[in-house]
């Protein structure tokens, strides 16, 4: 466990808002606001460890399960037909959040999404809301 | 479900050889034979999809829930403190097997593991030899 607030633990604890796809007892979704492209997720337990290897089964497991369901919401209200995970542990593998977290990074024919040097831009809220709407209308129907 | 052959799910059936350092009912780990960094590791489901939003929920979170335990016993080994988890879905988004795949790659303070662009080498067979069965030992150990 990590003593450290992050805003990944603020977010967690509604401190600070957030764009919010999905929450249980284990895990939460949220869009990422500086996007690599529309619809970038993080999806984030809420165990606070830094990296994953300190994770627990239990919360590893209900990230898992949730990634595919969180992820084929997410390529259908965006339209993208590709997408990367990503999932950094440690300074020098990009990781810049300290509380452990998966991209769910969806791929353009335009090349938006994953691509190095990382290339983000800054949500357009009026977009974001929308996109929460309907991502939550699946997932809630999904489950 | 995919009624294609590949590389991986020859693997899985037993056909062609691989450095096996996990297997139960659901998942597969084996070494990446063209690493971009040592103890390059593949986290593979065997159940036969091409994209992860396609994944049952069953094998999604048998992946989720060994992925720490995998990167734990890969940074013991390895001496390598940081790691990224990369998984690919389509050709624009640099997939190249077409089932689906989880990459644990560690990331090392001379730069070698994930960077773009992917930076592969051959797998040193000896000592893959040597890795694959400290791992097995403990992740055996660990379950």
């Amino acid at each position: 466990m990590s003593d450290e607030e992050t805003i990944f633990s603020l977010i967690i604890d509604g401190k600070i808002p957030s764009y919010k796809l999905y929450e249980d007892e284990l895990i939460i979704a949220i869009l990422d606001i500086n996007p690599f492209s529309p619809g970038h997720t993080l999806l984030i337990p809420k165990e606070k460890v830094v990296t994953l290897d300190k994770l627990s089964s239990k919360s590893a497991a209900a990230v898992g399960r949730m990634l595919p369901k969180l992820s084929k919401a997410i390529l259908e209200i965006t339209g993208a037909e590709e997408f990367n995970i990503l999932q950094n542990n440690g300074i020098n593998a990009f990781q810049s959040v300290f509380h452990v977290h998966f991209h769910i990074i969806p791929k353009f024919p335009d090349g938006r999404g994953l691509q190095f040097p990382f290339k983000s831009t800054p949500i357009d809220h009026e977009e974001a809301i929308i996109m929460t709407e309907k991502i939550n209308q699946i997932i809630i129907k999904g489950l």
